[in-house]
């Protein structure tokens, strides 16, 4: 009898830019009972429309199962595309909306059609990191642009900018991993600059219907269709389990979109989009959403309140002390540690004194600042908000140099 | 006011390989009422089990609503992981289980981690078309491998293998397109002949549980499972709708598709996979897979039944009439047109008589037989099946050549 010789796997020169994800790593710590987790962007399961869902289920099953359970058009549920063009603030051809196995699938997309190995792709400094993981297997060089608290610095797009550059990306509204927000000056002039350079802009927005006190200034993509993919998600304003966002895209990208969706899964679950539809039917976000924003306010108020408290400023150096930003929306807050602290170093001392969250290094394409952490403010309660920046402050403390 | 100059978007060169699906563009047509359609791959809506989803619905909505809704790992739900693993004839460690969005995307995660551009891979001659689609983006060399009724000529594997080859895909049971089943002789000289070569097989199987007299022979996998990817569906024994799969792979590529899940659309929707989780307590599928069987064994008899009687062989030379085969289980039907007719140029003259299917020529990474078309018998019923049949031949008989 012979012995099968073992067969020597080849892999793809992209799948050596693969990395597990560091947040997924940090969660599987943070997921040990007891631990306060800002770690996770995982909306509040207290915002899940349950009952809803229930209803929905229940009439997609007894009213259309042979179609909703069938094979169906890559496209999405036109019911669903509808809506979706419905609440959308610029005008949009429903045949220009594709349905998407989340909002991280148009990235994806976006990156198969658009970037050839070695062409540029440009991205904020910090930028979304599950970006990063869907740009990579394509192997573009992907490049920072320099940013401040309103994001992308026009100028140092246009030094960025090479014939080659594909899109830039870009998360204007409660940004992951910062929480900050493109103002109505900065928008204007990033579309303006993007369209002299003919950059594509692709812009992700999971997170617009989540602001606070007024809603943010209006898409980048309402200013220039015709140079814009969109990208939204059903994930923050009813829930992730069901996988589904879209994407909209110009008449010039949307056909080769269309083809790479349906080559990468078919089409998104019909089941699902239909219960969506079900669910979304009468305005029922418009009486949805206005409930997570205010429970998502209050806990930021909570953890603004529970930074001042812990990590009091009186008399303390500006580069000394930690510092963090005020988000209008969304679901981060971003946090820099006193100088020569280091917030991987920190992140087992803090873990050992019960709080979880994740280094900021994570979202740099390049150039990362050692001294950043991203805290999500949504999954735990006030209470545990409390309590976790009382041990934050208290590993960070333990943390500092002795002659600090 | 200035006008907003164009965006030029570049498509990256993938694009070029990306297509519309026959398929799709043929489907379209036939969705037009009073046309019989042995096109599509659709399964029978009739064996959905829509009252075991409704009370799975409710129960999983009920009982586990804040894991159900929410964010979750991306190698997927790990009952129904360990249930996946409970089924497979040969023994698997969970750990290698992956749950995918419908077996289409295992093809494009094995693509993306496997295919560099410029590598070879090879498929069946013919192969289906939806792993034609997931691969091209990858931009391989795509090359047929000569097959016969059995699959996969194993001498002819060995002649188009080269060093760069990083896969073979095979379909072994009830193939899409042809029906067609390896049998036990030509699997083990496969699986030997891959060995040798150190080349990679990866395996399909989404038809394997739909035997009509008797199972299929173990799988490929199973004989030499650290040299072969596996990947399995629940859309052809539960429902498409759903969008669920699953893939196993060994632990020399394993973490590499767990990176390339997770950037594709982060995981597979939580709520489904406890759905199908729900559904398959207590041996579900041991008593549901046998009705479809029943079923689709009975559409089968009467396609076969009605194309005996339609295209009679007595007294016309073997070249100059309409062949099948007699698939032992799956969907699909292989026929094969009179010398001098092209399946392509009969399509719309049969859809003229009210009945549509898809040329064989899809099918064919190069090198395509004209004559050849695929019937499906599973989505119509046995009543359109013998109309649809009837009016085939009738297209036929018009097409004829004058002089034949």
């Amino acid at each position: 009898m012979t012995t099968t010789p073992p067969t020597p796997w080849t892999l793809a020169r992209r799948a050596e830019r693969m990395n597990p994800s560091v947040i997924r790593e940090i969660l599987k710590v943070t997921e040990r009972p007891g631990i306060i987790s800002f770690g996770g962007g995982l909306p509040s399961a207290r915002t899940f429309p349950v009952a809803e869902f229930a209803l929905a289920c229940a009439k997609v099953l007894r009213d259309d199962a042979p179609a909703a359970l069938q094979y169906a058009a890559s496209e999405g549920f036109r019911p669903l595309i509808d809506m979706v063009v419905e609440r959308l603030p610029w005008k949009v051809d429903p045949a220009q909306v594709l349905i998407t196995t989340g909002s991280q699938q148009g990235l994806d997309l976006v990156a198969k059609v658009l970037a050839d190995s070695g062409s540029r792709v440009l991205v904020e400094t910090p930028t979304y990191l599950g970006a990063l993981q869907a740009f990579a297997p394509m192997e573009p060089e992907i490049v920072s642009v320099a940013s401040d608290e309103y994001g992308i610095d026009v100028d140092d797009l246009q030094r960025q900018w090479r014939p080659d550059s594909r899109f830039l990306y870009v998360l204007p509204n409660f940004q992951n991993p910062t929480g900050r927000t493109m103002t109505e000056a900065r928008r204007s002039a990033l579309v303006a600059r993007a369209a002299q350079l003919g950059l594509p802009l692709v812009e992700d927005n999971p997170y617009g219907d989540l602001w606070f006190d007024g809603p943010p200034p209006a898409p980048l993509t309402a200013r220039n269709p015709d140079g814009c993919i969109y990208l939204g998600s059903f994930s923050k304003v009813l829930a992730p389990g069901l996988r589904l966002g879209f994407l909209v895209a110009p008449r010039a990208v949307f056909p080769k979109l269309l083809q790479a969706k349906q080559a990468a899964d078919l089409h998104s679950p019909g089941f699902n989009q239909r219960i969506v539809a079900e669910v979304m039917q009468g305005g029922f976000l418009d009486r949805h959403v206005p409930t997570i924003r205010t429970l998502y306010k209050a806990q930021r108020d909570a953890m603004l309140a529970a930074l001042a408290r812990e990590f009091p400023a009186a008399g303390v150096d500006a580069d000394e002390r930690m510092t963090w930003n005020t988000p209008d929306g969304g679901m981060f807050l971003w946090a820099r540690l006193p100088q020569g602290m280091n917030a991987v170093d920190l992140l087992p001392r803090a873990v050992d004194k019960g709080v979880a969250y994740v280094p900021g290094a994570a979202f740099y394409a390049d150039k990362a600042d050692p001294r950043t952490l991203r805290l999500s403010f949504v999954t735990p309660s006030v209470a545990e908000i409390e309590r976790g920046v009382a041990a934050l402050a208290a590993a960070v403390r333990e943390y500092m140099p002795v002659n600090a």
